[in-house]
């Protein structure tokens, strides 16, 4: 496999409600629709098996570095992360590397 | 798609050497041929195209939660954090989420 893929983890705000969770994996998995560059879109709630962990993670993949930035800057995209995820964000951690 | 997947990313400590990332890529990779609950097995170090990223990455699948569980418990997975992992370890972060 080749290709380059981005993970962003987030932490919520104390008294975050599930419905918000489920509010950004329905924004962010529409953005699939909206920018052709998403090549494979995955998003998922933290399963509770550990301690300590992050409560969502996004894994997008792309077919390389440009793919992810265009990707990162589209205006769908910053507007999900504007209006959904930051209102309710503790902590973020986030990495891309190339498959 | 369907199973169960583990991610986790690293920050290194000050003064962490690329030799050092790499022997941990290669002993965790090597794990694909001691452990056969693993499915799927990805890691990869940060592509440098954003500021405040983690370090490192593990993006891992697994048929069922269970299979994680005999995964993280292994002893040669034990082996590499302790002997590989910890004493560079500066930050983690960690999720796990159903497929």
């Amino acid at each position: 496999m080749s290709g380059f893929r981005h993970v962003v983890m987030f932490k919520w705000a104390a008294g975050t409600t599930t419905g918000q969770q489920d509010e950004v994996a329905a924004r962010l998995t529409g953005l699939t629709g909206v920018i052709p560059e998403i090549a494979s879109f995955s998003v998922g709630a933290d399963a509770g098996v550990n301690q300590g962990n992050h409560d969502f993670v996004v894994v997008a993949d792309f077919a390389d570095q440009d793919a992810y930035v265009a990707y990162r800057d589209h205006p769908a995209h910053r507007a999900v992360v504007d209006e959904y995820i930051k209102p309710i964000l503790a902590e973020r951690a986030a990495i891309q590397y190339e498959l």
